[in-house]
């Protein structure tokens, strides 16, 4: 097909699309004239790859390239995409903050979970807990003679941790090992990339949304239905 | 306290917190002379949770003005906060995609859930499928006689979306619920809705990491221990 049909199967404008072959995010088609080329379903794969990683994902296009390179390189085992992926998702988080890292690597232990000690996961889940922790009222404080406990949890020691942490980690771990377990390991290179990273991100904001869903009908059943629209007191 | 104690209270540069002032987004001090005004715990706690929002959450300066502003407002139910929460995430989410809301609604109907029918939450999840069923390879397309089941997730029927998302809403439906249930609803006002939005927006980034740590560790039993770092082919 041609650009102008690959960017209407697309959804993206010809503009768009023409800035991702400049960039080196989509691969060139065929040359068949001076300026003119033929693309074919791998080019309209990747495109959709593209918008669903940027648009639903969240990547920037520095995100996605770096996601694309990995993809594209043929040495690179199905963990190490994997390892890109969730480098790629969790820098879109925003975790800038210097978190500690003891109590993840005891957590870690906890679960007795084999991860990399520079996967950026590790950085996330450190990084709340110590948004947690700096939102903990300090006992000093007193506030309005409120405890601490009833308050924000707990993630002062060990024990603690875990009983945060543990009910959500005993949610995922089944649906991660599934996620692993479901993968079929002898499918084509290029479908079996897109497959881990469609799971690993759109997936993720699939829960993350189920998440609310849930949260919004329980509080509506505890707090009632709320007959005004949410922008008026 | 004064303004440069606060800020190091707060692990934030005094230029960072004289802006959060002039934009609105912390409450004044007690002045005590021209250009000086003394600061309380109420403004070290507000600026742990517009740190906590902007570095772990990734939510911009607006969608947090826009959060604080709802708190601010004694109007607010709890649910209204709650929404503005859940709004401010899955902005920041970069959902802008036009996203089909049919299998949505049917989604929720199955569920039995009852939720607003503007909820953000619902075009993030619509977005998602609408990723998935793009990514799919069409049966015309044939890929390499690679069928699409063992691709890409079936959404194209209500059953084929209850298979998918099931598995993920029956694990989150109980802990969604369980934070609800657990929320002292007699607590002074300002820390319930910080306990809200804690657990709204920081716990979603935990989810996410404890999933991602656990599929980490579920690839290395299936595939092995990668001994090179990720970016060694």
């Amino acid at each position: 097909m041609r650009l102008s049909e690959l960017s209407r199967a697309a959804g993206l404008s010809p503009t768009t699309v023409k800035w991702y072959l400049r960039i080196g995010l989509l691969h060139r088609g065929q040359p068949t004239a001076v300026n003119q080329a033929r693309y074919d379903d791998s080019h309209l794969r990747r495109l959709r790859l593209i918008r669903a990683l940027i648009e639903v994902g969240g990547l920037s296009t520095d995100e996605v390239g770096d996601l694309i390179a990995a993809i594209d390189d043929p040495h690179r085992s199905i963990q190490n995409i994997l390892a890109h992926a969730h480098r790629a998702s969790a820098a879109s988080a925003g975790t800038k903050a210097a978190a500690s890292a003891a109590p993840i690597d005891d957590y870690i232990r906890h679960r007795g979970w084999r991860v990399r000690a520079d996967s950026p996961a590790r950085r996330d889940l450190a990084a709340v807990l110590d948004a947690i922790a700096a939102l903990r009222p300090q006992p000093a404080s007193g506030a309005a003679g409120v405890s601490a406990e009833v308050t924000t949890p707990d993630t002062t020691t060990p024990d603690a941790v875990y009983s945060l942490l543990d009910p959500y980690a005993d949610a995922v771990e089944p649906l991660a090992a599934a996620e692993i377990a479901n993968t079929p390991a002898d499918l084509p290179r290029d479908l079996l990339v897109e497959r881990v990273v469609a799971g690993t991100i759109l997936l993720e904001r699939a829960i993350a949304a189920l998440r609310r869903l849930a949260q919004e009908h329980h509080a509506t059943k505890r707090y009632g239905d709320p007959k005004a629209p949410a922008d008026t007191p």
